[in-house]
Order: C-alpha cells, then sequence, then structure tokens
C-alpha cells in the first residue's frame, strides 16, 4: 500500500472510538468522496491549538481569557458546580435547571491511566472555590469508580473551606421500572432513599 | 460555546458515521488527550491531498504514476477484477486466492446519489480493458441494487471487446446455515446452482 496512505489510516484511528477497519473507510472517504471536508477538518485542528486556550474561571475551552458562560450577569455566581467534561456541561445546560457557575476538571483521577490530582491541576480547582463569592459547592463526577473517587478527593480538599458541599443524587433514572434496573441502581435507590414530608 | 470549537466540532462531522455526540466527544479528546494526534492526524489529510494520486494502470490511490501492486511483475497480467472501492482490494488480497490485476471503479452507479458513468470515468476503464494482454475480465461490484447495475453497466460497455467476461458468485456464505439464510440469498443459491461433476 501507499505509505501516505498509511500514514493517514493511522492517524486517523487516534480517534477515540476509530478502529483500523473504519480508518480505513474513513481515509478513502475523505480522499474520494469529501476532499473539501477533509481539508477544512485538517484546517480547524490546527486552528483550534492556535486560538483555543483555557477559560481562568472554569477551565473550559475558550478562545477568550474568560468564557462566555462565566461572563454572563445572568448567572448565579454563589453556586459552583464540579464536572469531569465539557460535554457534561452541555448535558446540565439542556436540563434548564441549573443556572450556577461551573468548573470542569478535564478528566477523572484514574491511577490505571497515570492520571493524578496534579494532572487535573487540582490546585486551580481549590482557587476557584476559594473565591467569597461561592456558598454552595455541586460534585457532578460520574458515578462510576473514578468519578466516585474523585469526588472523595475533592471533598478532602475542600473541606477546610467550611462551605456546603454537595453531590448530584444517585438512584433510580427518571421514568425507570424496577423490573428492568441493575441491581446496584436498586441498592444505591434503597440505602439513598428519602424521607418523604408529610407536612401538608 | 466557542465558535472554533463549533467549527472545530462541524468539521469532524464530515467522517462518515460521525453524528454531533461522537463529533463533540472527538473534539474534546483531540484537544485534552492527544493533541500531538491532533496535529498528525490534521498534517496527514493536508500531505495525502498533495502527494497522492490516482494510479494510471488501476485508478487506486498512489503516491507513484503506477502503483506497486500494478509494477508487480508477479501478478498475473492476463486477468482483470473491476471492483467499487479500495477497501474491497484490500478484502481480494486477504483471500490470497486472486494473484491478477484489478481496477478500482471508486464507487458505484447510483442515480440517486447523482452518480453516473462519468462519474466513475467508465472512459478510462474501457481503455484500460482493451489492453492486448488482458484475456478475462472478473466483475467483482457489490451485490447490492448499484453493484449489480454497475455490473449491467460495464457488462454492455465491454461487450464489444470479445473477452472472456465474468461475475464473482453469489451464494449461500461459507459455513452458513439455510435456517438463518435470509431468503434473497437463498433463492439466488438456488437458481444459480451448480452442476455436481460426476466424473470421478
Amino acid at each position: 500500500m501507499s505509505k501516505v496512505l498509511d500514514e493517514l489510516i493511522d492517524s486517523i484511528k487516534c480517534l477515540p472510538g476509530v478502529g483500523p477497519k473504519s480508518a480505513t473507510r474513513m481515509a478513502y472517504y475523505l480522499l474520494q468522496r469529501d476532499p473539501k471536508g477533509a481539508r477544512r477538518l485538517a484546517n480547524s485542528i490546527l486552528n483550534s491549538f492556535e486560538l483555543l486556550g483555557k477559560c481562568t474561571s472554569c477551565n473550559n475551552f475558550s478562545e477568550t481569557p474568560t468564557c462566555n458562560l462565566c461572563l454572563d450577569p445572568k448567572r448565579n455566581k454563589k453556586i459552583l458546580c464540579i464536572i469531569e467534561m465539557p460535554t457534561d456541561l452541555l448535558m446540565f445546560e439542556q436540563t434548564h435547571s441549573f443556572d450556577g457557575m461551573y468548573y470542569i476538571l478535564m478528566g477523572r483521577l484514574s491511577p490505571l491511566d497515570g492520571i493524578g490530582p496534579k494532572d487535573l491541576n487540582m490546585g486551580g480547582l481549590y482557587d476557584r472555590c476559594k473565591d467569597e463569592q461561592i456558598q454552595e459547592i455541586i460534585i457532578a463526577t460520574n458515578f462510576t469508580k473514578e468519578g466516585d473517587a474523585t469526588a472523595t478527593y475533592i471533598t478532602e480538599l475542600l473541606k477546610d473551606l467550611g462551605k456546603k458541599l454537595s453531590r448530584i443524587a444517585r438512584g433510580m433514572p427518571s421514568g425507570s421500572e424496577i423490573e428492568y434496573t441493575d441491581s446496584g441502581t436498586l441498592a444505591q435507590a434503597i440505602s439513598e432513599r428519602k424521607t418523604i414530608n408529610q407536612k401538608f
């Protein structure tokens, strides 16, 4: 085969979830069917590295020192939500039920992948949380082993700030049926059951 | 969101089989986890367009005017196999049961997608098949509606050359069971049944 083509296929494999077969298909597709799109892709990758930095407030990717969301005067500055990835931010925003600020860890503690507290810039998180405006901090890492470990680490890190700390609720998903729920989730839903308010 | 990031996500969506959600995930992955791989991807896309052309003999992508396979003196020059895509060539080579030459159409006739005979450079195919060395031409387009139509078109196109034309066999897949075969395949296997040689 052609070396240039091999290099293209190999470099496409760096995308998450793309194996050798998909990479080969994508390479031929770009070359044969969408040269314009391919050039655009190449240029926007290079552009991104040139133009994008991290927001000094929330740690998200941003073209400006502080991102639009952090500059938005309508956001509630008293409450800070700590999340793993920018994609989680999009999910939170889609719920339209949170109007506070965010801090994005850009990952989770994962010793097996060699990601420790230093890799996640936990110092930056601490500094952000010290901000006097912030009264409550919601930890919204994933409910995976790594997410749980990260939440525990953050709780330890921030406890001397004396601020209200919370974690988003774990339990049965909305619309779910007990019959089809996995036992781990159900066990959590039992142990974290909520007292029903009977004062009407 | 950031415009630069939006542009990156949007440009990743040009890859086949990648929707908005995957594109977003890929974009953040490239930015956060694999900047080196991302730059390599961008550069190898741009390189490919600069360095790759089409082989004058088989129409495959190649860095040289004629590709290595077409230059290989060990290949049987008497037999030409017409396929749709370079990925099909890889599949044929993996079988180790074909040592002839290839011609790659780089697509199939597909009126619904606006791909007609001119888009597939059928003139180039005709010229290639005129080569006096070639004695047999195997049509190995896919067994889809478009592939069948393409095979019919090619048969018409080449019939005045007076060369042996064949098409790869259609039937039950190797190792398959009748119970689990779709009826279209089974019907074909019945109508294209092969006489058993009883002369031992």
